[in-house]
């Protein structure tokens, strides 16, 4: 099974109220989301209790990984961040923000 | 447990012999590995007799997802490929190339 997708499409632009999600894939083996933020949109700091583990990883803009007590790491084109799903984590975008989150095993 | 990778900084460049490869995570939930490829070069096709999948995310550059019988697809900034494991795959540049692979569960 192979599949293929164009994240960098007209398409798949950026969401002007609220942010936009796109389901890439869904398995048994990990979920696979992409999410585009506007400028000043924020992927609010939460947290699953559930084993595992996710990425972040930024496809294009930049912003901040934000985690719980008003901690933030820079984030630009290129950073991944890991994070188990148990961990607080966020997202803000300074400047319009592809990221696509990788969660293993899916939840 | 939280940790971020700069995969866009200038020490992680292109090698002018053979790809360049960088483990950047490996957990019982999924192994993430950035590999850089030069124009022309080539991440040759092959498959592991695994159960599991496996995502080839690519950042920057563009080129081709590799196949058996000489498929090939067109790869750039934004494509993602979603495989199993035991399919072939490959990969190679046009330009200089950019990718993420996140296998899970880990091989």
């Amino acid at each position: 099974m192979q599949k293929i997708h164009e994240l960098d499409r007209h398409e798949n632009d950026f969401g002007l109220q609220g942010f936009r999600k796109v389901l890439v894939h869904d398995s048994a083996d990990f979920k696979i989301l992409n999410f585009n933020l506007a400028a000043g949109q924020i992927f609010p700091v939460h947290s699953h209790d559930e084993d595992g583990q996710l990425s972040i990883v930024v496809l294009k803009g930049s912003g901040a990984f934000l985690g719980d007590g008003g901690r933030e790491l820079p984030a630009g084109t290129g950073s991944v961040l890991i994070s188990d799903i148990r961990d607080p984590h966020g997202v803000r975008a300074d400047e319009d923000m592809r990221i696509l989150v990788t969660i293993a095993p899916p939840i």
